[in-house]
C-alpha cells in the first residue's frame, strides 16, 4: 500500500476535488420534481457562463465521444463531406467516427506536434467550389499533443474564404481551463465534456449550438433521437431533459461551477498558463523535447514530452505510478515515445512542483538521461512570476 | 426545512444505499491503468451474474433510452420492421424512438393495464408470413403500469410461429429486482440501465446480447459508433472501454453487485415479492384500484394506484412530498390519475411500512376517499408472511 | 446482509443526519488558523442560543459522562454535600461518579417511573438548616425512564426553601429536543452532550454556567486541569481551546446548529411532542404499560415501554434488531423489563410509523402479549394532529 | 478561493486520509449491540499492536491532555512527587498540569533544543534518595522542538539508580511514526492520542499501563471516575466502554489501523525517517538552523526551523498559507523564531518535495534569507536513498 495523494496527471480525467465528490454522492431526488428543476437550471445557466454563450445547449448522459456524434448527427446527414483538421490522436478518433456515420472526410494532415493551421482551412474551403464541404472540425486543445488550436483564426479563414460550412469544435480538454467564447469566436457547435477543466468524473458531454445550427438541425441532420436536440432545448426550459439524466453528475457539475465562480475564470485561466510555463521551464531544463513544437500553440492544458530515442517513455509513466503519480500515456503514433503531463483543473503550485519532482526522479529511476534541476528551474518560474 | 430521511418511492431511480453513493465519491483514477483495468473486469463479471447470461454484454455511459437506441442500432436497419408489444408509456417511448430512426413500428396496442399477451405476438408473427418483422421489442417491466410481461412465453410464441424475428428486452425497471434470464429465456437483447434495481443513480445503461445478435450487428445494423458493440466487446475483453467510462458510476456499480452476492439474488426477488403484497394488501384494503388489472402480472417492482374519478392523483403526491415522501406521478394516458409506489431496491419492512402509512396520510389529506386501515393491512400482511 | 435503512432508536446517540456526517468527515484544519477561530466562535455562539443562555459555556472533547465531571470539579471541593434526585439509571451514575470524587451525596430515592418532585426538594433544603448541601443534581430527562423533570419547578423550590445550593442540571439527553432555559429556569450547571438532540455522534460535552457557578469555580472546586473552566472560556473568547479540540466533531456541531435554526427550535419541540403522543397512542393500544406513571411527566424524547411478567423485553429488541431497528434495553432496574424507544432528533412521520409498526412486528414475533393495531392508532393519531 | 489540495504541515493534527474520514462519516450504530463490542475488540487489538504491548490499554473520548490527566490520575495522589524531564513546550504543560493536580514537580529544565539526557535523569533519582520521587515524566517526541527521546536509555538509567519511579512517557506525537516498545522499553505508562502517527482527527485519547502501573493505580491514585482504569479495562474485556465511546472515531481508527497494517509499521517509520532526512537536506542547503542541535536526536515526525534573528517566523508562515500549506507555528520560547513542518502521518515523496518547495518559495516571499536550491536537495536527498 502506498502512502498520501494520488496524483491524478493524465490530462483529464483531472482530479476531481472532493468538494464535487461529495456531491456527486448526495442521495439521488425526483427528476420530475421542482427540486430537480432548479438543478437543470442552474447547471444549464452554468453552463452557458462557461461557454460564453446567450444560445442553447444540450447536456447528455455520455462521455465525449458521445458529444462528438451529438455535433455530427444533428447537423450532417449520411454522404455530406466535412474537412477534418487532423492535427492529433483525438482528431482523427473524430474523423473515423464521422465516416462510420457515413460522412466523407476531408482530412488536413497534421504532423501531431503542432495546431491547426488556418491558411490551410482557407485553402481547402477555397478549392470547394461546389460547396461540398458542410462543416470544418476542428479540436480546440489536442490532448494527445498539448497544441491549442486558434479558433478564433479558423472561423475568420472561413468567413474570409466565404464558405457556409459549420465550424464544429472539441473543446473538450479546453473548457473551463483556457479562454474560450463559443458566441464571440463564432462557433457553431462546440463540444464538450465534464472530466477535464470542469473537474468532474467522466459521464456528462454537452454541446452549445448557435441559431444557424440549430436551423440545420431542425431542417436536416442524421436520423436521431437519443441525441436531438430538438426535445433537449424544448425540455430544458424548464429544467428538465427528455430522459433520466445523470442526476448526480449534475449535482458535482453545480458544484463545479460555483468553484469556477468563486474562484473566477480568469484566474482559472491565469493559473493554467502559469502552470504550463513552469512545467515547460523543467522540461527545458532537462533537455527534453516538448511534443508541441509550435512554441505559440503549446497548451496550459497539458504538457507533451518526448523521450530521447531509445527510451521508453512508458517506462517514465511506470517509475511515476510508483510514486503515486499516474501520467498519460503518448497515444497513436506517440505510443511509448511521448508521456503527458496535466496541469489543469483543481491545482496549485505546491501540487505542480511535487508533480514535476515527481517526473524528474522518475526520469532518473527510468534512466532517461537529462539534465539534472529541471524542477528546480519550475520553482525559480513560480518564484519570479 | 423538513426533518429526517427523505422516502424516494418514484419507483426509479431507487433509494441510492450509501454505501454505492461513497463508492461513486472515491477519486477518480487513470482508466487506461491496470486499477481500473480490474475494476472493468469486475463490473462486466458480475452484470453477468445479474444477467444471467455467459454471452457479452456492453456498458455505456447513457441513461436506459441510450441502451434501447444501442439494441436497435445494432441490429436493426432503417426501414426495418419490429414489432412491438406497447403495454404502457415507455413501451410507447421507445416505439417512437425506433421510428425516429427509421424503423417501421408494428404495435400490438394494450390497455396500459395489463402485460403483452403471447398469443397476439404470436398471432402477429403469424400473419407475418415475408417474414419482413426483424425482431420483437417487449418491455419486461412497464414502469408506468406494474405490469409484468412474461417474457420466456413471449419467446415460445416467437419460436411456436417458427419466426426469425430477434427478441428485444427493456428490463431497466425488473434487472435485480425480479427474476431474469437472458440465456435461459433466449433473450437476443436485454437493455438494462443503473438507477433501478442495481441501487444506483442514472447515467449507466448495458446490453446484453445472444450470438445471433451478434451475428446480426457484425453484418448489419444502422450507422453507429457510440453504441457500436463490436470495438466494446474488444475492450471489455482487458476490462478497457473504446472511450472515456463513467469511472465513478462503475465504482457504485461494483459496490451495489457485492451489495446483490451479499444478500443473494433469490433473497432479493423474495423480497420484493414480499413487499408487492404487503402494498397490495394495503391498496385492496383502501378499496383503490390497483393500475394492473392483471393479477398474476403484477409487478413486484411497484405499484401503480389509480385515483377514483374526480379527484387528481398529483395532489396526493403533493401530500406525500409535504411528509418527505417522492410518490410516482401517472404517466401518459394516467397522468393525473394514478399515482406510482416503488417497492424496489434498497428496503425493507420498516421502510415500506413508513410509505404505506405515509400514503394513507396523504389520501386522507389530499381527500380522497379510502376505507383507513391499509397500512395496518400492510403490517398484517408482513405479520404472517 | 440485511437491505434497506437501519432505524437507530436507542435513544441515544440518535441517527445522525447525512449531512452532519459529510461534515464531520471534512479535511482537518490548522486548530490555531483563523479559519478554526471562526468554527469555535460559531459553535460556541450557536449553543448558547440552544440552551438559551447568555454567560458563558465550556466545551469538551468528552462523553456526557465528562460534563458531569466537569460541573462537579469545578464547583465542589472533596467533602462537599450535593443533593441527588434519583429518578433513574443515569442520575444513580452521577451520584456514584460525585461519590468517586468523594463528594457526600444525599439521595431523594425516586421510584425508577416518575420525574423528580420538587417538594422532597424543597423538604430536603429546608431540613439542611446548616447549609451542608451546595448542589441539587437534577436529570432533566431521565434517559431509562422517560421522564421529565420539572427544572423550573425544582428552582422555585431552592428559592422558595432560600437555600444556597447550586442547580445542577443533566440536559444531556433533553437540549434540542424539548424546552429548555439555562438563564430562564435559573440552572447553575448544564450539562451537556453531542449525541441526543443535537443529532450528532458522541464525543463532544459541554457545560454552560450561570455567573454564580463561575464565582463558586474561580475561589473553589476540585484540583482540576482537563475540566477546568478558566483557561476554557478565557480561549473560547477567541474561538480557540485551551487543548486540541476535536476539530471534526465541531464540523458537525456547527452543521447541526444551522438545521437546528433552519427548522426553528419551536418546530422541532413540536415535532417532538406530536411523535411522543403518537407513540403514547401505540402503546395505549397494544395494552402496554408506559414506564413512566406520571403522565404529565411523559418525555418527547422517549418512551419507555415495560413488558408483561414473564415475558423478556430483549426479546423484542432482537426481533426488532432483525428488522433493522435498535431499541434501547432496559437499564439498572428496569433491565429485561423494559425497552425504550426514542423518537428524538433527525425523524419525521413517516419514520415515526415504520418504527412503531416495526415495534408491533416485534412484540408479535417475541410473542409478547399485545393488542394488536398500536401502528395505526399511532396513525390516527397523526392524521388528526 | 484556492485551487487544489491544502497542504496540513503543521505537525499534527496530519493531513487524515480520506478512508479514514469516511469511515468517521458512517452511521451510528448502538454502543450496546453486537456490532459495536466487535468493534471495540478490534481497535484495543491493533492498539496493542501498534503499541507493542500485551497489556491493558484505557481509550477515551478526549484529546491528548486528556491522556496526560488520566496517566497522572490513577498512578498518583496529591502531594506525590514526580521527575519532569522538561524539554520543550509541551513537556512544560504537562508538568503545568501535575501541578494543578497538587502534585510536585521536579523540573531537570533543557534547552528546548535537545532531548531529555538520561544521564541527568540518572543523577536526580540518585540524589532522592528517600525515594519520593514516585514518576519519572517523558516526552517522547517532543512536537515544539523536533527532538526524540531515548526512552529505552532513560529506563536503563532509572534501573541503574535501582529507583522505584515509574516510568510515563508522552507518545502522542511519536506513535505510529517512529519505533516504539511499550513493553520492551520498560514504559509503565504510555500516553498517545489520535490526531498523529495515527492519522486521525483529534478527540481520542489513550494510555497503555504496565502491570506495575495497574496494580499502582488500584490501590491508589487521585480521586477520579471519568479517567479510571478499573472499568474501563473491565468493559474493554467484551469490548465496551464504561461510558458512551465516540464510535465515529473508533471507526476511524480501526480504518487508521488496518492502513498501517496494510504499509507495514517498519515501512511507515523507514519513510518517515527518509522523509526527515530529505527535509533536513532542504534545511542545511538553505543555511538555515534546526531547532535540535543534537543530530542524533533529530524527530523522524517533524523538523524545526529557525529564521535568523530580526525575522519573523510567521511571515514565512503566512506566505505558506497563501500557497494552501499551513506548517506549524514556534510555540513558547519559540514563538516567532522557528517554524516547524510536519512530515509524518499520511505523506509521500510527492508530497513532501510540494511541501518543501513551497517552504522555499514561502521564504522568499516573506524576505527570510536563505541560499536557494534547498527543494533540489531534497530531491536529491530522494533520488540517491
Amino acid at each position: 500500500m502506498s502512502s498520501g495523494w494520488h496524483f491524478l496527471q493524465i490530462p483529464g480525467p483531472s482530479n476531481v476535488p472532493e468538494r464535487v465528490r461529495r456531491a456527486i454522492s448526495e442521495p439521488v431526488i425526483d427528476h420530475r420534481g421542482e427540486e430537480f428543476a432548479q438543478l437543470g437550471r442552474d447547471v444549464i445557466a452554468g453552463l452557458k457562463r462557461v461557454l460564453k454563450t446567450d444560445h442553447t445547449i444540450a447536456l447528455y448522459p455520455a462521455s465525449g465521444t458521445g458529444g462528438w456524434e451529438a455535433a455530427l448527427a444533428n447537423t450532417l446527414a449520411p454522404g455530406d463531406s466535412v474537412l477534418l483538421c487532423e492535427n492529433g490522436y483525438f482528431a482523427t478518433l473524430w474523423g473515423d467516427l464521422a465516416e462510420r456515420h457515413r460522412l466523407k472526410v476531408k482530412r488536413i494532415a497534421g504532423d501531431w506536434r503542432s495546431a491547426p493551421d488556418p491558411e490551410q482551412v482557407q485553402a481547402a474551403l477555397a478549392k470547394d467550389t461546389s460547396r461540398l464541404l458542410k462543416a470544418v472540425l476542428v479540436t480546440h486543445n489536442e490532448t494527445s499533443t498539448g497544441a491549442l488550436a486558434d479558433v478564433k483564426s479558423i472561423r475568420e479563414a472561413i468567413d474570409d474564404a466565404h464558405h457556409s460550412a459549420l465550424l464544429l469544435v472539441d473543446a473538450i480538454s479546453s473548457l473551463g481551463s483556457t479562454e474560450y467564447e463559443h458566441d464571440g469566436w463564432g462557433v457553431d457547435v462546440t463540444i464538450s465534456a465534464s472530466q477535464k477543466g470542469l473537474m468532474l468524473p467522466p459521464g456528462l458531454a454537452f454541446t452549445a449550438m448557435s441559431p444557424r445550427a440549430i436551423d440545420t438541425s431542425t431542417n436536416g441532420g442524421s436520423p436521431r433521437s437519443y441525441w436531438d436536440w430538438a426535445p433537449m432545448i424544448a425540455a430544458n426550459e424548464t429544467g428538465s431533459f427528455p430522459y433520466t439524466p445523470a442526476t448526480n453528475l449534475l449535482y458535482g457539475l453545480r458544484e463545479a461551477l460555483r468553484m469556477l465562480d468563486e474562484e473566477g475564470l480568469e484566474h482559472v485561466f491565469s493559473r493554467h498558463r502559469r502552470h504550463a510555463a513552469a512545467t515547460l521551464s523543467a522540461v527545458e531544463h532537462w533537455q527534453l523535447e516538448v511534443a508541441c513544437t509550435d512554441v505559440s500553440a503549446r497548451s496550459p492544458v497539458l504538457t507533451g514530452v518526448l523521450v530521447p530515442p531509445g527510451h521508453d517513455a512508458n517506462d517514465v509513466r511506470r517509475a511515476a505510478l510508483d510514486l503515486n503519480m499516474s501520467l498519460g500515456a503518448g497515444l497513436g503514433q506517440l505510443a511509448g515515445k511521448a508521456f503527458r503531463v496535466g496541469h489543469l483543473g483543481y491545482f496549485n503550485d505546491l501540487m505542480l512542483l511535487g508533480v514535476v519532482s515527481g517526473i524528474e526522479l522518475a526520469l532518473s529511476r527510468s534512466g532517461v538521461p537529462h539534465n539534472p534541476g529541471g524542477a528546480d528551474a519550475a520553482l525559480r518560474h513560480l518564484e519570479s512570476h
